[in-house]
């Protein structure tokens, strides 16, 4: 059976070491009271929670799966999901980073971040019945009346209730501009809603009274594709005006589907046969305030792959330490045994270093991300907060392509670290694989966010962004440029970054001239600047550990992290090297193949 | 639902017109009277076997799986196996490539490797069942005694009786010198055998009356580790001097292990209770012989992730080409319709031509290897056989760890091609993923594979097989080096090798200084050396397919080639210049992590 430990101290470094979050939080008037001290004790308990509560339940949650009684249209989680829930409602984990206004607790969302990796890490499919509730969360917010407000999240807040997002239809998951759901417009101001949605993560459940559905439609006047989608809340249950339960809305799951994956989660069809639902935000703008709920989902997407990154690599060292298995190249290591520990064997190690430094590189993004994200949203200064958003925006992408392609490439190593015993289901490394391989589908698959940072984030502001982020990589490089000791981190960002400037402009130039460029590109392009964003971050935090032992501190975890960064800068960030030859070999050989795909 | 069609004419490109099989077979006595009509006819036949009888169990077979009852330790296959093993035997097709001194066609191994690549596309939990047989049947033809083959080799020919490969034991599977199974001599001359082994692959079925597991046990006097392993042939049931079964040996089915994939095999834990055995050639050189299986089950997990590459990349282009969804970004394409089919866009043909490069490239390697295995067991003259043994063994951990690999990127990216339905089971897609994971772990990792080729094929005779190799690539070169219009397919192999020679002293010089540079550089290596043969390979049949089209041959099939030729070498091929950059950054970025791994 697996085991899991918080990674506690690599995200306090990464918080306060690296980032200095406390700091930079008490520039925002909503968090210039949470100090180091909070944020430490809340992930502390956040972990055991994880390590506790829902990790326990991943491996039986995926043997049992969900079940759906066709007869009520009910579904029953795994067991022990209920009781998790109940308990994670009870700690008030669901109000951590939202709204006092709303019965918050207020802390920012970097708080949340930590929270939810070690969710991610304990148990996807469990993790995603309250995760889905913040997209849900975040639209009503930004989008929602006063009356829906006040109606839902209170209850979203608390997790009395959850939420979902009910966007694609058999026919349309990447095109929403296809859905073809109804919202007719009914005297009373409601709409009645009818469709059918696919895919409905935690779309039905029996973990809450009621479940608040975020349904994309179409009113009947609405123009033709993207420009005609509008956004309805349906609650399972209609709301009475005193907050109690009403009677039963029609928005009903029709099956459960049958995955490679997160069995624990009840991955609906949902028929709407007349449901009534209330506008959120305005008519025919729904894929706006869509988006507001998608750009979180993207965000959340990362972090689970960061967790399933995680755990599975803590799996897999602790078998490679105790796996005895052949003698070692370079001479026998352990001579009191019949063999060495696999972990003697160069490539184990490579195995090993590739997942921890995914791991790594991939908790500093994440909350680095979402540092910027309490900057955009609580911070005074209005270009403090552009700026911060617009980091955001241009990171999203590769949070959710870059970290869940690496969490594929770092569970399916850590699963052959175990060799047969990784395929065998009792270990529990080849659930994270299948787990995580739905990380690079969902919420826009890892080709959407590739054509969404090219096209729209890079290409579409002529660089500007990116700009912006190069100047955070430029201020280090020349911070450092003269400590010898940081050459071996600096050089390769500094000369990726050369690089990257020519190549996109060149893109730009080849798209301007044939679009396909763009798409051809791209895929190849978001690893490259996945690379450019956690070489700068392995940068950074090189730089706090070689700080930290030039001023006679013997924690070994410096040790650790400056092995780990030399590790990937010597064995993964290389692969940007291939990724530009391949994205310059063009369109054409790729487009000009009627006949190869004939 | 999935569909499959057997790729014939691509088959009968590679046999007739890119290695002139029938020609080569000429010149070997066993063969020479095999044509190309007679290969054709076969092949077509085994496709229709494929397709018609056990493509319609996969998916059902996935979800059955094999049941044990404890009681009587027989196992239930999957709805419908039974019956299609019936027919297979009943169509003579275990016998086709045997020797017709026990009842086998006699036909040549690359009509066998057509036959088990189609079988492995249409369900490889099924074809594991006649696959296994093989091993244990080249084991006892090329070790057993008189009496041994007297007994078992008509009727594993006949697929009457199905064999087994117990080499793994619970604490033991890369390193069999540690294992512990016991085998007793005894006064009439058999053993006495007692031990527990672990993923005994098809280790109990129902679909045969006997199964004859070849078994890895140690005598009283053996010495430690590997040089004291011996091979015993122990049959479920006994057999009779009359060749009737007598009664049952105790080695039993004490569990089935729950799997990732393959979920129709019976991945068996064996327990042997002092079962009766005989040994298969000389005491304590049972690793030599269990050779003999193992390279042929190397060969043939190469040939399942081949198979399953060719089925997926399959699916995928129908789906591509039926999903519509966004317009192209070149402008509208499909302009009847409310979207563009999937197949307009650039990153989707890239995953589907990187499935179906990997597919055309790893047929054309298992055949060629298949050919020389030909060569090798049935050329007239030493040197030819000796030679091609010499590239078979060069070879063969190519064929594994390269084509396994490259099923698995081919698999996940054609599930990627269906988006969120390709997380569903009913499309069929994820199963071709879990499937085809195991084929990278089973019959000694990929990692091991690369050490077998690097540390024992090539530095181990001192690059000479390499550089046997690299003769037939030079000839190549020199024949169409001055070919304008063969440029782009020569060039790159012509690099390629020059630089891979220097890459190859490198490393031996370093390896020679400390082992763990080989082991560190293994991996990389090998995926190197992959891309140089399938370079080779894609560069011969372009040859072929320009030739063609020169004459005024106007068959598509001709640009298909090239143009799958094309993006092979733009976009796939440059791999190597990262990979050679990751091996040369050497060992101890590796090795001097004991900090970051504790």
């Amino acid at each position: 059976m697996p085991t899991y430990n918080p990674p506690v101290r690599d995200m306090q470094f990464v918080l306060h070491e690296v980032l200095n979050v406390a700091d930079e939080l008490k520039a925002l008037p909503a968090h210039a009271e949470t100090d180091a001290d909070t944020i430490n004790a809340v992930i502390e308990e956040a972990g055991k929670f994880a390590a506790e509560v829902t990790f326990p339940l991943n491996i039986s949650g995926d043997e049992e799966g969900c079940t759906l009684d066709k007869a009520t249209h009910e579904v029953k989680t795994p067991k022990g999901f209920k009781d998790a829930y109940a308990k994670y409602v009870e700690g008030g984990w669901p109000a951590l980073s939202c709204d006092p206004a709303f019965g918050g607790q207020g802390l920012p969302f970097v708080v949340n971040q930590c929270l939810f990796e070690m969710l991610n890490s304990a148990n996807q499919a469990w993790t995603m019945y309250p995760g889905l509730s913040h997209g849900a969360y975040e639209a009503l917010v930004a989008h929602g009346t006063e009356e829906q407000k006040k109606t839902y999240l209170p209850k979203l807040t608390s997790g009395e209730w959850t939420g979902t997002m009910c966007l694609t239809e058999p026919h349309c998951g990447t095109d929403l501009g296809l859905l073809r759901t109804k919202a007719e417009p009914q005297p009373d101001g409601s709409y009645r809603i009818t469709g059918s949605k696919i895919f409905i993560s935690a779309g039905e459940h029996d973990m809450t009274d009621n479940i608040i559905h975020l349904v994309l439609a179409r009113l009947p006047d609405a123009p033709k594709g993207s420009k005609g989608i509008s956004l309805f809340v349906v609650p399972k249950y209609k709301v009475k005006s005193d907050g109690s339960l009403g009677e039963r809305n029609p928005i009903f799951c029709a099956g459960l589907e049958h995955k490679m994956g997160i069995h624990g989660n009840a991955t609906a069809q949902i028929v709407i046969e007349g449901a009534t639902g209330s506008l959120v935000g305005e008519p025919n703008k729904g894929l706006q305030a869509m988006f507001v709920m998608m750009n979180a989902a993207r965000l959340g997407v990362g972090n689970q792959s960061l967790g399933l990154t995680e755990v599975a690599y803590q799996n897999a060292l602790a078998y490679a330490k105790d796996r005895i298995q052949m003698r070692s190249l370079s001479g026998v290591k352990a001579k009191d045994k019949e063999a060495d520990p696999i972990i003697v064997h160069p490539d184990v190690r490579k195995m090993l270093l590739t997942a921890k430094a995914y791991a790594e590189g991939g908790r500093a993004l994440q909350i680095f991300c979402t540092l910027l994200l309490d900057k955009e949203h609580n911070h005074p200064d209005e270009k403090v907060r552009k700026d911060s958003g617009e980091l955001v925006a241009l990171l999203t992408p590769i949070v959710k392509a870059f970290i869940t392609d690496n969490g594929h490439i770092a569970t399916n190593a850590c699963m052959q670290v175990f060799g047969g015993h990784g395929f065998i289901k009792e270990w529990g490394m080849e659930q994270f694989v299948r787990d995580n391989r739905i990380n690079m589908i969902y919420e826009g698959t890892n080709t959407i966010q590739s054509l969404d940072l090219l096209g729209r984030k890079v290409l579409g502001n002529n660089g500007a962004s990116l700009k912006k982020f190069g100047k955070l990589v430029a201020k280090l490089v020349e911070e450092e440029g003269v400590n010898e000791k940081m050459a071996e981190f600096i050089n390769p960002i500094a000369g990726l970054g050369d690089q990257l400037t020519k190549f996109t402009t060149e893109i730009g130039f080849k798209g301007f001239q044939n679009p396909d460029e763009v798409g051809a590109a791209a895929v190849d392009y978001l690893r490259v600047a996945g690379h450019f964003v956690f070489g700068y971050l392995f940068a950074r935090m090189a730089q706090v550990a070689l700080r930290e032992i030039a001023a006679g501190n013997t924690d070994p975890f410096y040790v650790a992290k400056l092995q780990t960064a030399r590790f990937y800068f010597a064995k993964l960030f290389p692969e940007t090297a291939t990724l530009m030859r391949t994205a310059r070999a063009g369109s054409k050989v790729l487009m000009d193949t009627d006949a190869a795909l004939a």
